[in-house]
């Protein structure tokens, strides 16, 4: 990493920029909680928890391979398991805020829970109800606790064309089908996950990660595992 | 009103069940606030206003024409200003609650404003920009300050068809073209407003009221009018 300039520090990855104009993703040990309970929802670092950026860097691995065998874009150039770091191409996160960071998320759920579920009880006639692969889009903003937008907001803001959102929207959809099914032929449930998607060259692609971290996974008892768990039994 | 019986006591109106199997809408004087300031868009009683009612009803009563007058259908039959009641069709309002109540309530806005401007604010660009008409759909909830809900969740949760739906969000943005216009005749803006729709024997109309407390308006120096000076401007 001598010629790579450090281009920014995230929450639990840092960003340096390589001689041939991509970027190196460093996935750190960070972990984000509140009142000293991991969370990975949280946006506060409250400490760290040794390996744990090797892990979600080899669950994106394993994942973002399974998205190229469906013929998913990702920005995944290469990984480098041992150095816990990740090539990937340069991407323009969909939907920057005023000072050019945050982004939106991707939600897709297959049934209600969280915060979902906090949010509509009044009108969820059937907990148990498939919500059919639901997209829910959130900007990112720690202050105001990544508020949901509806899609003609993200229009009518000029955050994202009406083309690439509704791509973006059908690559959420078949990503949560691709994982839901990979944790299903382990016995492991797919309750809702969270994916981020940016454009390169103008091509709607995913970004980021997909970890443990980033996704609801129940096992056969009902149970929600813990993230550590979930990585276990997919990656070992 | 001798042989109606009083179905419901809301927070600005009672309903009453006609013996003709309509519903009398009785307005009240009651207003809504928080820490003893009115604010139309809070949830809890805080006084009366003398003659606020009527005045709603009144306002109700003129655009409600209007609308007729550009063929969008509402659940009136007729008004009695002495009175100050309102009969109406008996409609079913569009994504009631597990209890029977509640509802969803249609948000139209022409620019970033309130609620909308500080949820966003960090992904408006422009605050001046034009929102075109913007539909934004909530759920009333008071205990959870009427969540935001995107159209693919209204659909997931079976709570409009998509046909019903469409049809909703087209009648919102019509009925805030013809409002704005009808204000921009008396020098006014019309930033926002606030409509509910419902069913009458299958059919999408628009129901309850049109007043004042459901929009903000502004000046031509820039000035949100009080709801009391937008009454006065309108209906006098």
């Amino acid at each position: 990493m001598d010629s790579s300039e450090k281009i920014y520090s995230g929450k639990t990855k840092d960003l340096y920029l390589l001689p041939n104009a991509n970027i190196l993703l460093v996935f750190k040990d960070d972990v984000t909680g509140t009142d000293g309970v991991i969370d990975p929802g949280a946006n506060t670092v409250i400490g760290q928890v040794a390996g744990k950026g090797r892990k979600s860097l080899a669950m994106t691995d394993y994942f973002f391979k399974r998205l190229h065998a469906a013929q998913i874009s990702t920005h995944l150039v290469n990984v480098d398991l041992e150095q816990g770091t990740m090539e990937v191409r340069r991407a323009e996160p969909l939907g920057k805020d005023i000072s050019g960071a945050g982004g939106l998320e991707f939600v897709c759920r297959t049934r209600p829970w969280g915060s979902f579920s906090r949010r509509y009880q009044q009108y969820i006639r059937d907990p148990q109800q498939s919500l059919d692969y639901l997209v829910e889009i959130t900007v990112k903003d720690d202050e105001r606790g990544d508020p949901l937008i509806n899609d003609d907001t993200i229009v009518a803001l000029g955050l994202v064309s009406p083309t690439h959102l509704a791509e973006a929207k059908d690559i959420t959809r078949r990503v949560c089908r691709i994982v839901e099914a990979d944790l299903s032929s382990k016995g492991l449930m797919l309750i809702d996950m969270k994916i981020e998607i940016g454009l390169v060259e103008g091509k709607v692609v995913v970004i980021d990660e997909i970890s443990a971290d980033a996704m609801r996974v129940m096992d056969d008892a009902g149970n929600v595992l813990e993230h550590s768990m979930v990585h276990e039994t997919l990656i070992g």
